[in-house]
């Protein structure tokens, strides 16, 4: 197949008509190289790799050391595993692994910054690893190769089988990538706020507190522990688009479309698409629909003024904390995307995954077929 | 509110890591202002302007008039009306009206040509003025104000009341569009065609009978007059991405995602997102959830080998035709959109749109508060 | 698994507190045996038996000819079958069996009844055959016993290995049978009708023409050949209770439930649950949601006074016919049932054509489990 | 509207055919008095009453005054309070009320046994208030009339305008009812279970702990304060229906339907459909859609073998609990319905609700008709 126009669509003729055309604003031109066309290459050789791997997990043992044998022994690699993961029994106790981890880097999260330090990723299990993965980079992501072991998931497309010809394609470059966006997330805890904008002083600024986040699949606004649920403004550029009464509210990327806001009952959404997804959680109203909105919007949530319960929000399932009166959560597209490797393309690995991981469209197979179905349903 | 990032979304930073970046592809580099910053400017100013009015409809009748003497006789402009609307007994009755009827220039659907004639629109009536507009110009679109004298639709944004401000505005320029993508829809009779692709040598060329059309909301395949249902293939990119067994599809622009989409359970699309959206009808797979694909993707619907009745097509509700086992259906985004003026900004208006039209997460008012719910539910 | 109560449920407690008790109102009770313990007998030995077989379906055929040989040589019946099975060349050009074929009766339908003459029914194909056979049977219909050659049907649950000992046990009486319900539907044609009252006088009645139609599956209210959908009313013992907007309208059994309600969004029924479902086809409004009432109400649909369009109606996907604006359909739920033989028993039988036929809730099999998942989405 | 067959719908033809027939069961006949002839009578005069109020709700105030007073002055009544209704220092400050109030009886929850005292219920508030109610009584409940003061409530029928009448026609008898059913919930703490059967000896037996709910609206399975779900088996007469994977599980009365259920996507039941409603909370399954079975189904829930978390089960939002492994939930429909006084009758009242509620099918309205819409969507 050969593409004949973009992915992200055509650049739209704009001169309307004879006499009217765009107003032209040089300002506002974005220079965008088209998802379709998203290929890696490296400015040096990649040096150092993190491997990630979901703990405890027997079945994962084996290609675990396998692969960390390979990129020591056959590509010189500087391997970079979490300290936990090591530490797991069953690591530990076979002597001859352990003589390898000792040329590994380790680390600890939320304690050591490795995030100028690996030049590429490798997730080995679900979708969770990457998850994981985005959570321990703040800003710029390395490129990530993402395994699964028992079934494909939506993030996790190679087959481990074939790993050592998948990673030397890798570190050669050229490799195609979908940048999945991420949310950058900002909760600003004792603010003065009202109607969204906030009223700060010099004083109130100071008691301020602020944290940020980078969210691959979704923000998510709950009831956490409460039977209650409470209410939740929320604000798009500013003005108060509609208030929340039901279970809460889940702000997801493209990515995570096809993860909790799916279940949520959104449409999904191809990651190649520059959007954002707001889809209610059970909510009480019959006609609240989730809605696509443009990447770049401005999201803002509050409790309502007259909300009775405090509310909870949590970042790709992590993180969880409980939103106040005078709290708000700032979300935005953020720039710093995270590049996974595709497996054939983007197009046709998303479709895959919506098959296999989410069983789209799967109908009961017609086991004979007649000519004529008249008398049939 | 000010906005500090495109509504497109931000540039992704484009390294990945302390080594890793995308490789430069510069032509495949889209250049793209920011739709947030769509504004109508003239190259001359505007003298000719197409007034469509839904036909028949008695409301309309005064404010028609109104209208068109406004644009004659104090702006000097050239009106262009379709005859059928001239023709209408309630026109022709007033003598002192069919008096200025004279100035007009008139035309007849598909038999004259104005699409380089006509400098602007104005559209009074219904959503269905703008598709009728849409059908009109197979290429370039003239900017469309677009006026509803009822209650607010999608594709209205305008009331009536003000009018002359807000034509004297428009036709100074400088107003702020939304640009509504199309959908370029070709189909193909009587080609061969196998798996997507077509097999076809010069002879056969020679019998395909290709027909074009732009479309504003939606291309819908249906069973038509038909009690049963036809299998038909859903092509992305040439590859079968799946089979549709239900009462219809959907393919439709993030404007039309607010029409029939929607009431085939949809999620609600922002016009500014680049997408395509495909909604099952009445599917018969209860996972045949609708999903959101990029705008540049190529789409092509054809009867399943095993279908064993015919399909139809329809375009913005119109057009309807047969579609049987040689005929194809392609559909991309087409790089004509229709230049819609906006009556505040692309986003504003759409969330209130979303509200009077959709009622969309309308609820009950809590009539009375209280500072504990514990007995409630 | 023994019962401890009835399928219907428990007979309410009829004592409200110390004093209150509802009022006894004996010619208002029902006597009802409990769907679970409904089972066949036989007042007499069966003789006659209509094998009813999908037509030009190959996969049938040797099927058909073995299950018409034991009927008529081992166990001696009377076997009824359609005259245009017979036509079918595939069993006119089998001279053996054509020598048995004259034993047997034919019959055409809509022409020859046959409704007396039936000691009970063979179904042989997919669910519409069972369709097929309740609408030869506008009273009391045989009971019947549905055999699938290829995959599981919901209304076609026996196995065809295994006929020869399922139908002896069958003829032998004491099978557990589930009683379909079924809708009674009178069209009314060209009367004066107000507010969903029949206004008629001598005269008038002399002009009205009616059909009865007995509906297993469901009616269905549509646009038909129609690009434009026509606004229905629907009354409730005589309420108007909403307006349709949209596609169309279905009025269910429990039985129909499961098909083209369930692709138009409906939640399943049981069908030992006394209800009608009504669904709405794509409805203009995001919050008409589908509703179960029960089984005993009068349902009445009529175009809309404001109506520019006629609708179509359908019984079970056939005798698709228009109604106009004097036109009424009015649905109560049948006394004359489908007494469908059980493979186990209703409630078994429904959750596997759920699994089977539905795949209702299938999930990606988790392949490997670890013993912690804070990794995981 | 003249009913001409029982709400619940005809009994059926059971002669099935020239020679079948049901199998007679007598012991499997229930006798059931049809819904829309269920009126209250009394035995004796009612002499208690119990005034149930949303505490510190200030809008409540006055109209419980006058309600109080007029059921103790102008009825001779005695009036049942919840201890901590009075002492609300909005109530004990009024010190004329406080003379009237030393002639109420006062209990509190959970301490003081009314449920032999009380000879009818008046709920003041939201459909919380009758929730409440119902808890109140876990065997008999006394007829119930529901004031809403605000908006129209599904369980709150009667507006208190008009107050002084309703009453004294419920007291004089012969009000029209609608028997909503609970469901009763067994909770079974540290037994030993095996695919849903009890393997317990003695030794165990006395080890189980169990708790029975009688629930009006809903039981909710889900993850609590968790951000893991957990696996939940769903068995249904002992057989495993399905694992649900998700948010959590809604067993609901048609009373519930409206509720949480209708939040979570299920369609609306009316009161009068003897069924319970199975809801998932965002399941991950696509094909997940909700079921309605008969009311006389024994369902049980289950923490699946390899559940890594454990659940939460709340009764009508209350008495929220946690679920480990060797715990099942048993929920059968209870034989002691609440009895609600209608404020029509049962079908009307319920669709008043569905609109005013729900909001159910709500449209734009159309402002304008024209004879042709020909260019309308």
């Amino acid at each position: 197949y050969r593409r004949t126009q973009w992915l992200h669509g055509p650049s739209p003729v704009t001169t309307f008509g004879p006499k009217a055309c765009m107003l032209q604003n040089p300002q506002a031109v974005m220079h965008i190289q088209d998802p379709a066309s998203q290929r890696l290459t490296w400015n040096k050789p990649p040096q150092s790799v993190l491997v990630i791997k979901k703990i405890r997990d027997i079945a994962l043992l084996q290609p675990f050391k396998e692969l960390c044998r390979f990129l020591t022994e056959v590509k010189s690699m500087l391997v970079y595993v979490e300290r936990k993961v090591l530490e797991d029994p069953a690591i530990t106790a076979d002597e001859n692994f352990a003589h390898i981890t000792k040329k590994f880097c380790t680390f600890m999260e939320d304690f050591d910054d490795i995030s100028n330090h690996v030049d590429f990723i490798i997730c080995l299990g679900g979708d969770g690893t990457l998850l994981y993965a985005s959570s321990l980079f703040q800003e710029s992501v390395p490129p990530v190769i993402a395994f699964h072991l028992g079934s494909l998931g939506f993030l996790t497309p190679f087959k481990f089988d074939t790993y050592q010809s998948q990673l030397t394609q890798v570190i050669q470059g050229n490799a195609a990538l979908v940048l999945r966006s991420r949310l950058r997330v900002r909760v600003t805890k004792g603010g003065i706020e009202k109607n969204g904008l906030s009223l700060t002083n010099g004083e109130v600024d100071k008691a301020l507190h602020t944290d940020d986040y980078q969210v691959l699949n979704e923000v998510v606004v709950d009831r956490g522990p409460s039977s209650y649920l409470s209410n939740v403004d929320l604000f798009l550029d500013g003005h108060l688009i509609t208030t929340v009464q039901g279970d809460g509210l889940i702000v997801s990327t493209p990515t995570g479309s096809t993860a909790y806001a799916a279940a949520a009952g959104a449409s999904m959404i191809h990651p190649n698409v520059p959007a954002m997804m707001i889809t209610p959680i059970c909510p009480h109203s019959l006609s609240f629909r989730p809605i696509v909105v443009p990447a770049g919007v401005q999201l803002k949530i509050m409790l309502s003024c007259d909300a009775r319960h405090t509310a909870w929000v949590s970042f790709d399932g992590r993180k969880r904390q409980e939103i106040c009166h005078s709290d708000s959560i700032s979300i935005t597209t953020s720039c710093f995307p995270v590049p996974s490797v595709c497996f054939r393309d983007p197009v046709i690995d998303w479709f895959e995954s919506l098959a296999q991981c989410l069983h789209w469209n799967v109908r009961k197979r017609q086991n004979y077929l007649s000519a004529d179905d008249d008398e049939d349903d």
